[in-house]
């Protein structure tokens, strides 16, 4: 048993929490405002490719983990707080607004392949078989049967049930988990971690059955309806330090490529419109280590903190039982930037 | 001296209920909700053209009349109640963001003209001298010198703190005054006012100096500029029953022209946006007129209300003097639509 304090109380401090939880240890999270950074303004796309990022192969090994933990995570955690998440694994659908856009999917289309995903290529009027919502000018797509989407506000909720949060710093702990995000950068210096702003609308109406991961006029877009009639459409990203202004720029990037993919969107109600910090790094991969005796990071997950949750958990947990991270995820020390610690 | 019951807290009833107590009746203004309906979500503009519409002759001269009115009831509102009401005559700018538009803009130009209203028109370069923050696209259009704005919630806020509003219905009354929008027609069986959905959104940001009546790809928005940096943006023109509905593609026919014409809106804070019921008419004119002994109606004045509101409330104060409405505002009874009354 050993004493864990968490510091950060988004999705990877409190699903880091929990599974320490269950394995027996002491653990307490520290955070003013759980579940009120990127996690708030996250859509909840489980995507195994991310969010469609053609990185390094490290990278795409630990997505692919990260997707396939997140049927057992979702169920035990449902389990366990005796809530619903809004999971659902019943895919998406890839969709390209114009000619060039239809290029952008193929490649994507060809990538999946090549990381032994399954991808079906959609003609047209296929993909609109499989979403009847989505407009009659877009030119195809494909459907991505494995990805699957949360809400990361559910999720968060369901977490906060099941640990013990607080929002004074933590006492002297055996092992410190720092997994503040951003704001992690101002815990561990140098740490080469930064806020990207992502804005995002809430949306509310019924009839769109699908996730959609749309390409528009060389922008991308996601629309992801979930069963309780809210549709989450994201996300912008802004390098604007620490400002989380809604911006009616940024509303009209998403408002814009999401109306002319699905026009019915277009009499949703506009329920929410809100800003967030990712935590982004100069690779796009997340950080994971330990940074000195006893303090172990966990953060730099940008716009996948949902999805990499889970595998994020484990290998904390794998850390307290063997005193070394898994392998999977060894490539993601925060020390790979500096030449001279290598 | 009268006993006066004014139904309805916006800014027609509201300025009714003042002009009428400085007279020395005894008022009374009856509104759950004072300010809330159509006047919270009016932009404010001045305009003696109304929203530039082409109607017949007396709407005309009603709006001319009313907009030279403005500057004496703003000093006096602003004197009597001690307080801002952002009031400002230093002009307009229109512009076109299409050659169609342009053709729409010279319109409007030949229009004012006619009208013998003062109106200078603009090459494109002699617009963005006059607004640098236009769009280096847009084509052309034209100065209108006499057009002003206020600010309606502080019109609204600043009749309050002069009238006495209560939120109960009212006791009888030597005359009662129907200044209830849309919701006059529930109190007088037959009245042909209907509501007509407006959204608007309230930016926030410097730079903008001018109100810009802005034509793109042959819609209409509006941008006025407060001096508290206040942006509003306005509005659409909707059939939707009694929904006040913010809506995704409501919000997006309003960014879009708007940010196409003053590119950086974009940068702007988006702090609000609502969706309000304006009293509209079979010919969009006011319904001004004694409809039974003691009952008079002031409603229907579509987009128009705040700048329709002193030429009305100086109506209905005449009303009470001589016995009769001004010639001016004869031709607005209820009854013109059906002949049999005429």
């Amino acid at each position: 048993m050993t004493t864990v304090a968490v510091i950060g109380g988004g999705v990877i401090g409190l699903a880091i929490a929990w599974r320490c939880l269950e394995r027996g240890h002491e653990v307490s999270v520290h955070d003013p405002d759980p579940g009120g950074g990127a996690t708030g303004v996250a859509a909840g796309m489980l995507a195994a490719t991310g969010e469609a990022r053609f990185g390094e192969e490290p990278l795409h090994r630990l997505l692919l983990a990260a997707a396939r933990r997140w049927p057992e995570f979702a169920a035990a955690l449902a389990s366990a707080s005796k809530k619903d998440l809004s999971y659902r694994s019943d895919g998406t659908v890839l969709v390209a607004g114009t000619d060039d856009d239809l290029r952008a999917v193929t490649r994507l289309v060809d990538f999946h392949r090549r990381c032994g995903l399954p991808v079906q290529p959609l003609t047209a009027a296929e993909v609109r078989e499989r979403e009847p919502l989505l407009s009659p000018r877009v030119r195809g797509g494909a459907f991505l049967p494995d990805d699957g989407q949360v809400d990361p506000r559910r999720v968060a909720r369901a977490l906060m049930s099941l640990v013990p949060v607080s929002d004074t710093p933590p006492e002297d702990a055996e092992l410190t988990v720092i997994a503040a995000g951003h704001a992690s950068a101002g815990l561990v210096p140098g740490l080469p971690v930064r806020p990207v702003k992502g804005q995002i609308l809430r949306l509310r109406g019924m009839g769109l059955t699908r996730v959609i991961r749309g390409h528009v006029a060389n922008r991308s877009v996601y629309i992801v309806p979930r069963a309780d009639g809210e549709v989450v459409v994201g996300a912008t990203e802004e390098e604007r330090g620490t400002d989380t202004t809604v911006t009616a720029g940024g509303v009209l990037d998403l408002l814009r490529p999401a109306v002319a993919l699905v026009p019915g969107l277009a009499e949703y109600e506009l329920v929410e419109a809100t800003a967030g910090l990712r935590p982004g790094t100069p690779d796009n991969a997340p950080l994971i280590g330990v940074v000195r005796p006893g303090v172990v990071v966990a953060t730099g997950h940008y716009r996948d903190g949902v999805l990499l949750a889970p595998v994020t958990a484990d290998a904390i947990v794998e850390l307290l039982d063997t005193g070394e991270l898994p392998e999977l995820v060894k490539p993601f020390h925060p020390n790979r930037f500096t030449d001279v610690h290598r």
